[in-house]
């Protein structure tokens, strides 16, 4: 109780002055590319691999016997079910849902027509223009925090904006979700990779927002990965058994390689990972009914000279129009796509394969959109400038997911055209003046300038705008206000948790 | 007749090794994003323009008597008429069209569900890595038609790829459409800028097609700008009355920077370049029922910081959707978008903003896309590297149009689940075997290998890669068969013309 009312009284005291909306409510409506002929036979297929094909939960005896209990068919260590019983379970989980952020300004839906974003997440090195490619540390993870924690287009702090490589894997996930809890009031999620850090990452944000708050309210998921094709293992049970026993949320989200952990084909491997996110999906609700589960579809084409995974390419480009009609059929919110690229650097290549993946993620209705910012080389590497340039460009979808088009009297100008002659110019119009502050999104990394202004200026690239901006932003971090009491209690929990865990860096 | 019949024969003979599709026949759906509130709005905003405001056409007393002779009412030199007559005359342009090119197999059809890419028309200046920026010469333009030519995801040649600053103004023309004609058998368009140079344009055209397949047959478009707000002058209604007259194609759009040439709205801009595009296709149709329009639309936000025209950026990405869609309802080819920037060089806000640009435009079902490759500051700069790697993209994109999700049985790999445990891998599975090669689009100057090995190989960014491409697609470049009589033919009319036409450099 003591614990509520703290971080309630917090709640109050955190708002600081960086302005964002806290997702974007979409006006436009959903881009659905396939007929109902196409809907029937994915739907067909999706349900053959769980009634036929099946889906083998692995190394968790405790997931086996939930499913057991619930009536399934299990031979040996797969499951098979009727799919219209798994589709049923998967209709208890909400269509849409809040995640409480400890500033409750902050808070997101997610699902319906939110559209949440976050940054990358999982990078084991990290790069920027002037300290070059390098291992992950926690100097850079808590960078990488305030940043997100401060730029206006991120909704979310995501997790692991890089892996700190300089704190044992055993202990680091306590510095991680302190980093999140204290230097940003974004919501975020916690961790998974063995059930006792994700038992941590909810006792932590259980001493954030108290007991109450957390029984009643979302305030934290696990993001976890199965082990396509068709595979389960016990990190995404035992995630699912900490995080939707606690009323948590959980994302899942099949991460194919098409070719390698599914058919060398978009269409099966959609359905594939359709097939593995509805089954996690129906055991995340025997779990827990009504828990918060995303359906996650990560999908990546191949490239013929090597077998390397490749991004923002047509096919996972089309996945995505494809995915969110079927996440929206299923009912579960979305998660997919990201500003993904195979670049190493932030070149042409690294923009173009972001844009074009992130334009189509944005149409999708993808309404948790981890990944949409700072991604390089298919996730092995953040960017410092890829976050803040993928961020820049996040406004502008933005405003054309928020906004759509305004259809207002004052939208049609009808005066001005009483201000202005054939061949003339709006410039002073009285409708240009009352309009042109906010008619345009001002991109702050674009430069527009003519080409002798922007040789004056250095002729400089976007990279090199972004580092300056980034840089600059750091200097001008404040962190959000907590309440001393909360902050000790979290050292505290810390302190005595480092205590019992091992040094482990594997 | 003797010039068609060695037109003919040339045509049957100029199949060279180049693959490309000569059009895009999408089979994706539309991306309606307007529900009929905001259509019905929309409308009547186009049809209060075309009656109340009304458009200017002037220093053509010839336009002014069609109109005239057609009923429609005159004050001063704005045309008013009811906005169903006008919706009507419009309705006698084709809903698709094909273009004939001097190879049949390169011949495109625009209109209804058929998307076509054409490179930068217009820049003054060029820029490559090597060379830096510079005026615009013939070489310039010459290696530009080649590589359009060369590219299999460039459909059509457009025409003014750079301007040849080298030669008179006066004459220029007629070297460009000798360049189109000789060294490449794409579709290309003609020169506009003055009635006798669209007449030396429908003129030399004759002489590849011959008379009889030119009467029959569009071979050949004009591309031209209104002079927004609401005021057409002569180079528009002069280009249609040699165009149209002669059975061959007019493109009209008008450029609307919002805030000056048209309201700070996206709204009242979009409905103010639909109404003056109708206006200009019925005189269009006016002057030759039936003959080929199409409907552009080429719409530019502004930087707060400077006024400077911004592309890329959410208003113009979303106005391409709003007018696909008010395209398609009045039954008209559209064009519009195109891989836009207000970049000085390749970088990574050149990519960002040309593949939003672009994403947008291909969606919108844009028919006919020009600066579909090349476009650099605002459209004052072609750039070479630039020309190759959006020309890479329009690949994937080709890919996303014109073959959408395929729901055959090979797509859904049911056969390879027999193959493959739960966890293991599908690489060396039959269906894998039989489809690796064709699953997926192979990006030429995307870079997708791990880090270790982009370095050996010099740590390349995308610019690199691509100016190895076009100098190398340079060196290897073969000239299309001609018929000797129709280069003589052409280089007789375009030497008399020569000598007719005084040296003028403006």
């Amino acid at each position: 109780m003591a614990r509520r009312s703290r971080a309630s009284r917090d709640r109050k005291i955190a708002a600081v002055g960086i302005p964002a909306s806290p997702h974007i409510r979409r006006c436009l409506p959903f881009y659905d590319i396939l007929d109902d002929e196409q809907l029937v036979k994915l739907e067909a297929q999706v349900n053959w691999l769980i009634e036929e094909v099946g889906v083998a939960f692995r190394d968790d005896p405790e997931a086996l016997k939930i499913w057991k209990q619930a009536g399934a068919k299990i031979d040996g260590d797969i499951i098979r079910a009727p799919a219209d019983w798994v589709r049923n379970l998967c209709r208890q989980a909400p269509r849409e849902f809040t995640q409480l952020a400890r500033n409750p300004e902050r808070s997101v839906k997610i699902g319906g027509s939110n559209q949440v974003f976050a940054p990358i997440y999982g990078a084991p090195f990290v790069r920027d223009l002037k300290g070059g490619r390098r291992y992950g540390d926690m100097q850079s993870f808590e960078n990488l925090v305030k940043l997100t924690y401060m730029h206006p287009n991120l909704h979310h702090g995501g997790f692991v904006t890089c892996e700190p490589c300089d704190v044992p894997v055993s202990k680091r996930h306590l510095d991680m979700l302190y980093a999140h809890m204290t230097l940003s009031d974004k919501p975020h999620l916690g961790a998974i990779t063995e059930k006792s850090r994700a038992q941590d990452s909810v006792d932590m944000a259980e001493i954030v927002f108290g007991k109450e708050v957390m029984e009643n309210n979302c305030v934290i998921l696990g993001n976890v990965n199965t082990n396509s094709p068709m595979l389960v293992d016990k990190v995404v049970t035992e995630a699912i058994q900490v995080y939707c026993a606690r009323g948590q949320g959980i994302i899942v989200a099949p991460f194919i390689l098409s070719g390698a952990m599914g058919p060398a084909s978009t269409t099966a491997s959609v359905t594939q990972a359709m097939a593995e996110a509805l089954m996690v999906c129906a055991f995340s609700q025997l779990v827990k009914p009504g828990a918060p589960f995303i359906l996650g579809n990560f999908l990546s084409s191949m490239s013929l000279k090597s077998g390397a995974p490749t991004f923002g390419m047509p096919e996972p480009v089309l996945s995505n129009y494809v995915i969110g009609q079927l996440a929206r059929r299923a009912g579960l919110p979305l998660r997919c796509g990201g500003s993904l690229t195979a670049a190493k650097i932030e070149d042409a290549q690294a923009a173009y394969e972001s844009a074009d993946s992130m334009h189509s993620t944005m149409l999708a209705g993808a309404n948790y959109v981890l990944h949409a910012a700072g991604w390089l080389e298919g996730g092995l590497c953040t960017g410092f400038e890829k976050l803040i340039m993928d961020a820049d460009r996040l406004g502008s979808y933005q405003k054309i997911l928020g906004q759509g088009l305004d259809v207002s009297d004052e939208a049609f100008a009808r005066d001005a055209y009483g201000e202005v002659d054939p061949g003339g110019h709006f410039l002073g119009s009285g409708h240009t003046m009352r309009n042109y502050q906010t008619a345009f999104y001002e991109a702050t990394l674009s430069d527009s300038e003519n080409v002798e202004s922007w040789e004056e200026r250095g002729s400089t690239d976007m990279r090199m705008r972004a580092f300056e901006k980034w840089t600059t932003m750091l200097t001008e971090y404040q962190p959000p206000k907590m309440e001393e009491s909360v902050r000790d209690a979290l050292q505290d929990f810390i302190a005595r948790r480092k205590e019992e865990l091992p040094d482990a860096w594997y």
